[in-house]
């Protein structure tokens, strides 16, 4: 486990930083109009980020014997999908932070009050709007950085055409679907989930994207249109189930994370209700008491920060962080076995310090 | 101007048929889940629609030559992009009624209270949260469609990537771009606007989709990634300029159509205040008392029925309708010649009798 050395971070620094400046490359500014639109599309961009997505991609397609500046418009792609997702999830979460400034809904309503003499009402649905035609804009946007693969690159079109349908029809689908089931979750009674259901619904909303950025990476590194290359699939089956395990680390940062470190507010989740392996390990363990104090505070939107502090502490006692921190080493575990199939290398090491990363990480 | 005989209805029909049961593929039905997000995917292409963009798609492959069955999924794909804007375009606009059925927003939101026990607010966020989700999953499905032009298909691949590429960045970019004015507009005074920027307004909105539907039928029948083929341009400037008139008269309806035929409501484009060149008309020839009483009803949400009747019967006597109506019949004129450069063809017949369509259709 102790891969994550200072090379591991300068490496994904640099690949974060190839990615950043190719978003921001001046070609794509003149495409956003008006300004409250563009200012908007790269708020996101814009802010310190992770950029885990992108730095996979690009280790993959080292990993294969790939050329990784041939796989930069594609792992632009894959930060740009995940943006529109944020703008978008931003929204329906009803967030008000995001990397440490405001959510794009909650910007330009501001904008709107305090400089377009909107009402509050006016402002919120403006808020709503700008928010939902960015997202959208940005998934046009990282469809555009695919398609330069070939455009401006030399990634066979059709290899690029096959990765552009998995994205927009595979990905898109199970990522929406694991969001939609998210929503409903949060208003179906706590008893009656199990932990393979969210398993389920956590890897839908986040281990689908991380699967497929390997994959596309694989496939750029190989130029191929095999989708059941050997080398792909084990990547892909590698990040697929470190994408879970990065959703059940979000999870915990969620609850016990640092406001600031995380750039977004912790308890949130809690106020939502979010169905949780957290909160269904808590609950599993809580006497009735303490079910009755959970179930109260719980998707409780009016809930007190003290409540908050306390529904925190209930689910740190009955172990609900615990054996969620051991559920997401047990599926690293399981994954590092995937990358046996390719041949010792510094790509090799980078993506197990990676895959380290995605459960270590307090940010 | 006689040109719309049965034959242009029949053709019309029968091209709608083909592009509706290409939509009903099997295949497709899988993607969608959960059940409620299949049911909204599918809401609006279950229900009688004018299918002007595929229609005008593959009669530019024709009318280049090309095999109209090799651009089926192409003209999937418009119509498919141009649902999931309506769909977006539905919230933004708190319209509660498209092709004479609910919107989506509404009818999830009805479910949401009907059927799930959610509060009244509950059930806006939950309708609101399904129409984003909808609209960015049909936004994928549109790119993907285009795929299949060369995966299941005979179109090269770099064809379809120029023009996934074209799609997903100059035309969806200007379509936003005009939603973001039209939202905007409507909360400027309405002494602040000329024509001209209305109509770059309506462009934006609809003529760059209807530019890119030709541009993509006569690339496809050509077979080539040459964007500035001189057919090609002629076509997409002439379905371009058919666009914007196209949407003027979608303004006249929306002020004097029959709410039955049209399946939505008429007059709240009154209540959302749109900037029209109908109302622009009607402005500049009223006096200053019609100019008081225009302005309190423009854009109030609170308007009573009774007063959006006068107001309605004020842009009629003030001449906005009938000045709009001139506008419409002028770009439509000015359209015809740009289809000079085509042979006399079936093709070239049944393109100006779309033209002519475009701005005589009550629905």
């Amino acid at each position: 486990m102790a891969t994550q050395t200072v090379d591991f971070f300068a490496e994904l620094e640099k690949r974060e930083k190839l990615v950043a400046s190719y978003l921001k490359t001046e070609e794509f500014k003149d495409w956003f109009y008006p300004d409250q639109i563009k200012e908007a599309v790269y708020s996101y961009v814009n802010r310190a980020g992770k950029r885990l997505r992108p730095a996979v991609l690009l280790l993959a397609c080292g990993a294969v014997g790939g050329k990784e500046e041939e796989a930069i418009p594609a792992a632009a792609a894959v930060e740009m999908f995940h943006t529109w997702t944020l703008v978008h999830d931003d929204l329906i979460d009803n967030d008000e932070k995001r990397r440490g400034g405001y959510t794009v809904h909650t910007q330009s309503s501001l904008i709107a009050k305090q400089h377009m003499n909107y009402t509050e009402n006016q402002a919120k649905d403006y808020g709503r709007d700008i928010a939902i035609l960015t997202g959208d804009i940005q998934q046009g946007w990282a469809v555009s950085l695919l398609c330069d693969c070939s455009l401006k690159g030399n990634v066979k079109p059709e290899v690029t055409l096959t990765l552009i349908r998995m994205l927009e029809s595979y990905v898109l689908n199970t990522l929406v679907s694991g969001e939609t089931l998210d929503i409903q979750f949060a208003k179906q009674p706590i008893e009656s989930f199990n932990p393979d259901q969210i398993l389920d619904m956590l890897w839908r909303k986040t281990g689908a994207l991380y699967e497929y950025s390997a994959k596309a990476g694989a496939m750029i590194g190989l130029n191929t249109t095999n989708t059941d290359d050997k080398k792909a699939v084990a990547l892909s089956n590698f990040t697929s189930r470190c994408g879970t395990a990065f959703q059940l680390q979000d999870d915990i940062l969620g609850i016990i994370g640092n406001e600031k470190q995380l750039g977004k507010p912790v308890g949130s989740d809690i106020r939502e209700g979010k169905r949780t392996t957290i909160t269904y390990y808590a609950f599993k363990n809580a006497s009735p008491q303490q079910k009755a104090k959970l179930k109260n505070v719980l998707g409780n939107h009016e809930a007190s920060r003290e409540e908050i502090n306390k529904v925190v502490q209930l689910l740190l006692e009955l172990g609900g962080i615990s054996e969620t921190k051991r559920m997401a080493q047990r599926i690293i575990g399981e994954a590092r076995p995937e990358l046996d199939v390719l041949p010792d290398s510094h790509y090799k090491e980078l993506l197990l310090a990676w895959a380290d990363f995605m459960i270590s990480r307090d940010f």
